[in-house]
């Protein structure tokens, strides 16, 4: 209703959007929104459709698709059914739901992407809720080596077409660890999986020492924590663990090697088959994507053949999800920034509303100030990014303020758009 | 960790997003993006910057901008903190927060745009939730009839850019009828504006009766029930109220109407000075866009003067949202879907791998098949919206499956989309 709220003391809570939330200003939404939409655009060429899926679900839906650590996820009672809901760590699950309910008439390959918001609770002693955008693709019903490689792949594209054309794409399969994790007290499989994931032997023998594992399976398991490297890995290992079912994990590995080595990817490869941390769904080869910068994987995925079958439709899966800020992290890292071409922007004050509506419609960006800005508008220009402030019969430069009277309505302004962008290169700031 | 769950029983809940939210899947989201994109587009070339905003923030912070009936909202404690959070309903006050603070140096006006997901808990016996797309803007610092033209013109140019020129622009004004209302006791306001809004003079009679307010301004706030309709109405309110307030209040108003039609958009307009709910931030002249279909308006938006100074920086500001389901739903009820222009969509076996990147390139979307799919082509195509299946050496219209061999690569494909479109028409269909 319409009474005025009480006046509140303004510096009680700090104006901030909750811990790990950010807000995009406006320039760098707009290099976030053109990244994504550019990442979007690639996915759909190869037939990724994209969908959307709420920001919160039922704890028990997704939980189906997640073993999720309590702690890791941001959870609520939702008030209508008394449910707990959980805001999304992750879409995969969401698609895999997608898939096995309202697409599940459709034939296979299931191809979808998305574009989304997710929160995850890092661990660590601060435990940090950070909002993520992630961008990718799932794969669904596309069993076997293709499927591998065409995921492998695009997301090696998408990064070298957003910039980063040598990205390490290092492979995992957590097949192998996982057997020889089976053989280790499940207590202390996570310290395990750390010490093996940091490569540092001597505490890795020492959590299995501490977990009482045998000589012989305490070895297996050491063997793991210099299997990392290039190509020549998988020969070690494979003459390290000659038991059927190793053999066959780094047989499907090896394939996916040859398969993105022979379309050129072999200088970005790595494998690790010591990192067996992370999303828990991956059951075969699974990859990180990595570049400098973040200090953490711009994103990655891998296969995850049991999860659909958790929704009621079995069916093998891959895909990746790229993290669009860590992406454009990367990608100052390498001295190239995402600049999205941006259309000529002007303020405008006092020129004629036909002039300001043809612009519009030739897609400049008019800004019209109130008349009460009066000698401040090139001020405004300058502050807000704009390149000229448009008046009665003259265009104005926003670096430097220089003057051009106005003639010949819209074409007559187009044609100063390089004038406008003189300044700013070097030799017109010099000149 | 890499244990596998405990099976579950798949039918222990329905596999459902939560009451009120929706997934969107491949055409459908298709359409919503591509509605909301041009929606940003004509919004930024107005000068609107596009800003992210997050999905909840702190209770505290948003609701110095909201005044909230706490059942309207979904709350939770966030639990690094341990403060109460919610699900933004609304993103005008997050802007203003933005605005407040990390924006405060540049110089007004501040011109926003934003699209996103809030979520709304409705009144009413079920009181269900309803996640909602809204794309608007925000125009701050900028006083008086100018911005006030310049909102609600881009509003109604917003509908008829995407396909509803003839949507009513419904003025109103929260200025004359807080003025009335404060006159009734506080507990009777809520019934008493029900009744306005629903033009109920006998009920409205009633309410008023039943709080005991004297004949006098029982009069004053009958004199409301029937100032709905045309420039008219303006006329007989300033007759009936005469006092300064009330009358500034009419003749801003009226100077809006003028404005507006000088612009061509009388045809458009009608007043209703009985509307006094929804959003309780507004301080002048508001308005609601009103079309066919969803049953409630398709967006709306107006001044609220005094919400920047609640985040610590007094500053005029007016704008407004379109609900972007609502207006897909307009369009529909007007005969006229949005149906974004979609590129050419191949689904492809055993073409050779070359002209199939070079399709991508060229933006054709194409989505390779496993060739365990075989025969199947041609029911994946139809299932999924593909134009037809592109083969070795051939191209299957997907329609009705006639075969073109195919020559000249790239351009020769593009050079049957024609061919491809052919057989949807019903002439094609036909023949």
């Amino acid at each position: 209703m319409a009474s005025r709220p009480s006046t509140r003391v303004v510096a009680d809570l700090p104006l901030t959007p909750p811990t790990g939330m950010r807000d995009h200003l406006p320039e760098a939404a707009r290099v976030r929104a053109s990244l994504a939409s550019r990442l979007l655009g690639l996915f759909q060429r190869y037939g990724y459709e994209r969908v959307m899926t709420p920001a919160f679900e039922y704890a028990d839906v997704l939980e189906r698709g997640l073993e999720l650590d309590r702690r890791d996820v941001l959870r609520f009672v939702e008030p209508e059914t008394g449910e707990v809901a959980l805001l999304r760590p992750d879409i995969t699950p969401q698609i895999a739901r997608i898939v096995a309910t309202r697409l599940s008439d459709r034939p296979a390959p299931w191809r979808l992407c998305y574009h989304g918001t997710m929160l995850r609770r890092r661990r660590g002693r601060a435990r940090k809720s950070r909002a993520l955008s992630q961008a990718g693709v799932e794969c669904v019903g596309f069993g076997g080596l293709g499927a591998d490689l065409e995921v492998i792949g695009l997301a090696a594209e998408a990064c070298a077409l957003v910039g980063l054309p040598g990205v390490r794409v290092e492979l995992g399969q957590v097949g192998l660890g996982r057997l020889l994790l089976a053989e280790v007290p499940e207590a202390a499989r996570a310290p395990v999986a750390e010490a093996l994931a940091s490569k540092d032997a001597h505490a890795l023998e020492a959590r299995l020492r501490e977990a009482k594992v045998p000589a012989r399976q305490r070895r297996r398991v050491l063997g793991l924590v210099d299997l990392y490297g290039e190509r020549p890995v998988l020969g070690r290992a494979r003459r390290r663990y000659k038991d059927a079912e190793s053999r066959a994990a780094l047989d499907e590995l090896a394939r996916v090697w040859d398969g993105l080595a022979e379309r050129g990817l072999e200088p970005q490869l790595g494998v690790d088959l010591g990192e067996l941390r992370g999303h828990a769904y991956y059951t075969g080869v699974s990859f990180a994507l990595l570049a400098e910068g973040p200090g953490e994987p711009l994103g990655g995925g891998g296969r995850y053949d049991r999860l659909l079958g958790r929704f009621g439709r079995p069916a093998p899966a891959t895909g990746f999800g790229l993290d669009v800020g860590h992406v454009l992290w990367a990608l100052e890292a390498a001295g190239r920034p995402w600049r999205p071409s941006r259309p000529l922007r002007l303020a405008e004050l006092g020129a004629p509303a036909e002039l300001v509506a043809g612009l519009r419609d030739a897609g400049v960006e008019v800004a019209a100030l109130p008349e009460s800005v009066g000698d401040r508008a090139l001020g405004f220009a300058r502050a807000w990014g704009y390149d000229g402030v448009l008046g009665a019969g003259e265009l104005r430069r926003a670096s430097d303020g220089k003057r051009r009277a106005l003639e010949d309505g819209v074409g007559g302004v187009l044609a100063l758009r390089d004038w406008l962008a003189e300044a700013h290169a070097p030799k017109g700031a010099k000149g």
